[in-house]
């Protein structure tokens, strides 16, 4: 393959910006060449830092493309305030594999997380995604029996959280029962309970609203010891706190790695 | 009343979307209508949480509907990048009770807890609304004496903040002095003596900004006592925080929760 | 001069209002009365709230007009969700000094802080500016020998943050240390190696960046460590955290306070 994005023929790129170039050009040529053109008056290096990332993070094996992505919209939509951004991954998220409806389905696992302005304005996104591209989905309330909720939900929690999803229920059944109500009516007996995404594809989805949002650092060591009891390893949890930080920049992701080795340490 | 909102006639929904469809049809059918039909086809699950969480939430008596959507105006307002549902609680917030001149001034509120730029877009949101409503108001600026803000400001604050303010004073007083200065003048001088909301009000909107924005544990510390000290119970205290989270997510409200549980241990 | 933006001839303005109203007036007239005017039917007292800021905080000596305006573009571009003050102070930055180059710099220069999506929106607004007044520039990517990249962005890492970048690098050896090495080579490597700001301007920018984020307070220490270590003095770092406060709000801005103050007492 030629290098057929690099701004001039006669400078020499590095081997991550050419890994970039290639992943790129392969999957959403339209996408990079639009980006890049947008940045080549005032900020080419800017666009080159971009390929670079996409060389060098992002073609690392320890995590699929389509995990990363789930990753970077998760992020994105807990950021809240880069919809060009969004709707750049939500289309390239496609290109490399993910079906519009893990798409939905990963943007609902970040209301429990982020809220449900973020998450409604991410679909609101993707809508405008969909009909761009023609495509046509129609998705159902899983309505689940309402009676049961309440069981559902504290298995569930017990399930992906453990200990740590019991120590947070009573750290509020003093002060506030309400809360400890609601997170296991809805977070696990709703949100968690849902079909399309599996546990470690949940706790992808988890780790990134946690690491954008900063300053929830107690909700990821509970999250963290969930991913590696759903089966994620230590590698992989790292993996997906630096998929983040081109969206996040470093200190986020720094103070998320810093609560992981924690827990890792902890662990042993 | 019959079912008006469900997805189908034939789906036995929970007594909390029962309880929230009756109450958003008895205040802003349209309003919630439109919310619905954007989430029909993507995403009617998300739909039934946002009917559930008013009938199982908003209607709870501790809090009037009118400070709910002081809390959520705020929120909304730190959050800062969900003018879409802002809107929507502006308009909401009138059908509910809220005056516009109540609206302009707990926006004003979070000024010295979110910045200037925040408060003004919402501002913008809130007189977009009005003209959309053919609603004319005009707001004098309150002009103190400016010979006196920093006496005026001194006395707000122990009014207000008690000890817990002096020591952020006092911490401040080797480091950045001016810091303190204008604190006293600002926050409490000018805006904490603006008449139009009263102390319990002023307290709701403040703990909802620091809420909303994350990592201000200190200043939730300062202004959950600040909260007891003009009246407002522990109870009430938690279910402002609560009335966060659907905008916030939960960790940010758990973050909350767990400085209160330490402000109210402290207390006894 | 005459008042000139006050609303009633009348009223006796503070000396703060007389001095940031003539500021303003000499240098960004249309900008200011634009502002003042959206204000004026809602909330006259928020135009005045700002005029008395720019009197009472934006005219100390402590720090430049330029440096100023630097921090406060560099905190609204990390905010992310303010783009019509962005582009105000984008406006503001090039009357009272900034080169168009330079304001490209610093939105570069928040990269590594708060992520590429940020920087790439208020690129995006400098752009639209730029074009507005009929500014052209072009800039070059300045593209480091690629080989030597990891050898130069250990040495600057040295330079600004000395043992304290160091002990950043050593933590994350045993848990991520692909983490560090993207750390030396991207943000000491490609971006603080970048010309046309210097030293102090890079710590300035950075201290914004991470105090608009909040959250960031491991980072800060760093990084008001590394502000003295380039020749900044104590008064200016407290000084730049102070330009944030009515973008930011105070929280935020006592938090980095509080952080500044653990590092100036560690000094001595």
């Amino acid at each position: 393959m030629g290098r057929r994005l690099s701004p001039e023929g006669g400078i020499q790129m590095s081997d991550a910006y050419n890994k970039g170039e290639q992943l790129l050009m392969d999957t959403y040529e339209e996408g990079i060449k639009g980006v890049l053109a947008n940045l080549s008056e005032l900020s080419p290096h800017i666009g080159r830092y971009i390929v670079e990332f996409f060389g060098q993070v992002f073609t690392n094996p320890l995590l699929s493309f389509t995990q990363r992505e789930m990753i970077t919209i998760a992020a994105l939509t807990s950021l809240g305030d880069c919809p060009g951004q969004l709707k750049w991954h939500i289309q390239f998220g496609m290109k490399v594999g993910l079906a519009p409806e893990e798409i939905i389905e990963l943007i609902t696992h970040t209301i429990p997380f982020s809220g449900f302005p973020r998450a409604l304005n991410a679909i609101s996104l993707a809508k405008l995604v969909f009909e761009e591209l023609g495509i046509q989905i129609a998705i159902q309330d899983e309505l689940l029996n309402a009676g049961n909720i309440r069981e559902t939900g504290l298995a569930k929690l017990q399930e992906i959280d453990g200990e740590h999803g019991t120590q947070v229920l009573e750290s509020l059944a003093g002060v506030a029962p309400v809360l400890a109500d609601q997170i296991v009516d809805f977070t696990f007996g709703e949100i968690y309970s849902r079909s399309l995404l599996d546990a470690k594809q949940r706790q992808l989805v988890t780790l990134a609203s946690l690491t954008a949002q900063g300053g929830c650092e107690p909700q990821l060591r509970v999250h963290i010891h969930a991913a590696l009891r759903v089966g994620l390893n230590e590698q992989q949890v790292i993996e997906a706190l630096l998929q983040c930080y081109p969206y996040t920049g470093f200190p986020k992701v720094l103070n998320a790695v810093s609560t992981a080795r924690q827990v890792f340490e902890h662990q042993k």
